[in-house]
């Protein structure tokens, strides 16, 4: 069965600073019409960063659409064009202050594919040193250091609880643990 | 530091069938006014499923968001008020015709927190044995078997590319390993 669905009709809905939404009308596989309501987003990076200890580099910070302050490894949104590993090594030091001299790619994946075109590029990024922090104007954020088996632990207990956190940590724990 | 972004004004710009958006004007920690554009969803459920001899049920879909076929875990949207265990035991019967005795949560998490309230409750469902196959009418789906191992390398070539679906694969394979 061929499962493609072929764009009869799209309608953008709204361009905003971030995102952008659009609702297409699709023919599907059986020849009827449906509709994919779709949001558009220039992708994204987050970065696992260990320093010499083994000691994770993380960020509290409020997130407004799940109303609470989350832990979260360090992550930026892509200007459009930028490479994703500039817009990584941009984004760890913003945030965080450091640079990292090992950079090194993980995955790139769907955050929410059913809705959503964003691609969230995770890197690993070791060998820590001393850069500017220069957070975003309308970022307010706090340096939290955490070793990875914490972190790995806070998983379980939902105090770390976003997709690209977790994604990341049982990455680098898993890795941690067979080397 | 109080991290808190204060709502001062809520404005819905679109709702449809899966999400809504709107844009808030919220007061930062310095005093200061920013937006945040931001996606609603109802949530969703996800769901790995093994049989007895290990091998994970997943299923192949056109996503009209990333204009590609994913492979990914059984998974669905939440319907308003809907228990999300109710909706795993809907969803996996419903895509993949089985049922399962055995089920166990295994965290929640949000997959885009940066602009989307989405929050996914995932699965391990286990004991598994044949009910009714019922997609949604708009839903066009191929299954496949695939053992633990052959998914876990998966993701790392990219061929496994979604946020749920490498969160469950990377945390059933780890405890798989040390069973």
């Amino acid at each position: 069965m061929d499962l493609k669905e072929v764009t009869k009709d799209s309608k953008e809905i709204f361009k905003g600073r971030i995102l952008r939404l659009r609702v297409d009308t699709v023919e599907l596989p059986d020849g009827s019409q449906g509709t994919r309501e779709i949001v558009e987003h220039n992708g994204a990076v987050a970065i696992i960063a260990l320093d010499d200890e083994g000691r994770l580099k993380m960020v509290r910070q409020y997130r407004k659409a799940a109303e609470m302050i989350m832990l979260e490894i360090p992550a930026g949104t892509l200007e459009t064009g930028e490479d994703p590993l500039d817009c990584a090594r941009r984004e760890l030091e913003e945030e965080t202050g450091l640079k990292a001299r090992h950079w090194e790619k993980i995955l790139s994946y769907y955050s929410a594919p059913g809705f959503c075109n964003e691609v969230l590029h995770l890197y690993l990024a070791r060998d820590l040193y001393p850069g500017e922090k220069n957070p975003d104007e309308d970022e307010f954020l706090e340096l939290v250091d955490i070793t990875l088996e914490q972190a790995y632990h806070m998983i379980f207990q939902g105090q770390i609880c976003d997709g690209k956190s977790i994604i990341g940590i049982q990455y680098a724990y898993y890795r941690m643990e067979r080397t």
